[in-house]
């Protein structure tokens, strides 16, 4: 499709999370109009992305056909609502993560938006609902939550309020295929949303394994990076117990249900964070010998080099 | 070193984990002998580790500076276990998951062996304690759990009893190590052993999201191997919230806790195998149309490939 039908889409927040949607967008041929209150975050900005742009194509990870500078010409910035709100087919908001913030930016949006635009939050906690109860037309609010860094990382969770139309939830998913994101929906709204869930039950888990010295803070973190995490990079849990029992996961259920029954009622009770700051001491204290709070930034740069390989390589895979 | 001055172990159980280990040990320069009750299946399983070392060598995954023709020639069979014994420092035990044939064979074990070598059992769920108890030198037997397919997940958790003497969990753990393994150490036994505790605790949490109709089938799968999986490939759980936060985990502790706790707590209790056949039905009926029970074989060998891929990746990026 050319990028002249795609669409405008506008992202409000000139942040971190802002600048990675924007760059997702453009990558699938979208215009992007970039909204911030302050003019000079808007410049700058747009001058972060387009190098950011130059870099992945350096890199040979930049998405999309175009060039990075043609996907930079394909965002524009503002630092008027009203005017970056104009002909767009979708916003994504991008604001920090306050409940009041929200709900002030949400009722401008609703006022100046056209009815058929999708207004999607990019929140991580706070349901949408807690923030567009009140709103003229607040069927077409919608949370798409990514999950960083969303250049490599494909899922965004879609919590729709319990007033969001059907048809907003499938223009989002569809829109966010599109993009070559990985969209995954709650029929309802639940605390945490989902990704969250899973992993403060594994978190918890891993806390109690070292609070009742079974296990070294290392060796949790090996348990998972060497074991289960390499599958977890090609299989959910589902699938990954479907394809190891010869009969598939009807199987696993019934020679292993037992056993997980026995295994899961002896987890106990979660942790209580309150309760258990010599825990948390001891775990902070490895993990920052191991790497120091000044070297976190080194360390996330690690990390995203890997999961740039891991992308390319899940790429490489799909298209053998 | 060299391969003559690393020593001899003895592998019991000529079945795909047998092999398995016996290619790891080769691999790092080690004599393996391998046993099993018929000469058949012993002459059938060394044909088969020198195909499997000559495929690996042609996909440039194999392990080591030796060649697949020189690695195969470190492996010889038996079907005499006092012969096999003989000169060992070491035994991996790879029998079926049944408490009545690891009982009889420890028993012979530690009858016929060395009285320094280690007596090492690749069980999955039952610990050592149940069937090294009555034995004379009991303090030399100890877990050592493989994650399948051996050659690709680094894994193995390391098991002690109560009476397994402490020089044998450092001695095991290093030998672990010199495989290129990744040994976790188990201070103590606990039910289901470690990772399928934790792989439970997060199908507790899959399932009741299906049960409670907040996600389909496929969607908690994507929500794995599209999220927090790619990061487990690199990164455990704790690093993951150390690297995350600004202030390290300490600060995701202090920020997060109570979000933590008040999530946790609205995890209620696990799902009960035997009340969900509704659910088990709805997954596996879901599973069996995306994957054939036909098609499991070739689905392994899929995930299999990508396993390899990944330790190709982790690899290289480990020495650039």
């Amino acid at each position: 499709m050319d990028s002249k039908n795609k669409g405008k889409v506008a992202i409000v927040g000139s942040g971190l999370i802002g600048k990675s949607w924007a760059m997702l967008f453009v990558g699938a041929g979208y215009r992007v109009v970039l909204y911030d209150v302050v003019k000079k975050l808007v410049s700058e900005a747009l001058i972060d992305i387009a190098q950011r742009l130059q870099a992945l194509e350096k890199s040979g990870m930049l998405r999309g056909k175009e060039s990075a500078e043609q996907q930079s010409k394909l965002v524009t910035g503002s630092d008027d609502l009203e005017e970056c709100l104009r002909d767009v087919i979708y916003v994504q908001e991008c604001v920090p993560e306050s409940l009041e913030m929200k709900t002030v930016l949400f009722k401008d949006l609703d006022r100046l938006a056209d009815v058929r635009t999708i207004l999607a939050s990019s929140s991580s906690a706070i349901p949408s609902s807690k923030f567009t109860e009140s709103l003229t037309h607040r069927e077409r609010c919608i949370i798409a939550h990514p999950v960083n860094p969303p250049y490599y990382m494909p899922l965004v969770e879609l919590v729709p309020s319990p007033w969001t139309s059907p048809d907003v939830v499938e223009r989002t998913r569809s829109l966010m295929t599109d993009l070559g994101q990985s969209p995954v929906t709650l029929k309802k709204e639940v605390r945490g949303f989902i990704q969250p869930r899973i992993q403060y039950a594994m978190i918890m888990e891993c806390l109690k394994l070292v609070e009742d010295e079974v296990l070294d803070v290392d060796d949790v973190d090996k348990l998972i990076k060497d074991g289960l995490g390499l599958v977890f990079a090609f299989l959910g849990p589902f699938e990954m117990n479907h394809i190891n029992n010869e009969g598939g996961i009807r199987s696993f259920f019934a020679l292993e249900g037992e056993e997980v029954d026995a295994v899961a009622s002896s987890l106990g009770p979660p942790v209580s964070m309150k309760a258990t700051t010599d825990l948390i001491k001891k775990i902070s204290d490895r993990m920052t010998e191991a790497v120091p709070v000044e070297c976190l930034a080194e360390r996330r740069k690690w990390r995203d080099d890997r999961l740039a390989a891991l992308a390319r390589l899940r790429n490489t895979l799909q298209h053998s």
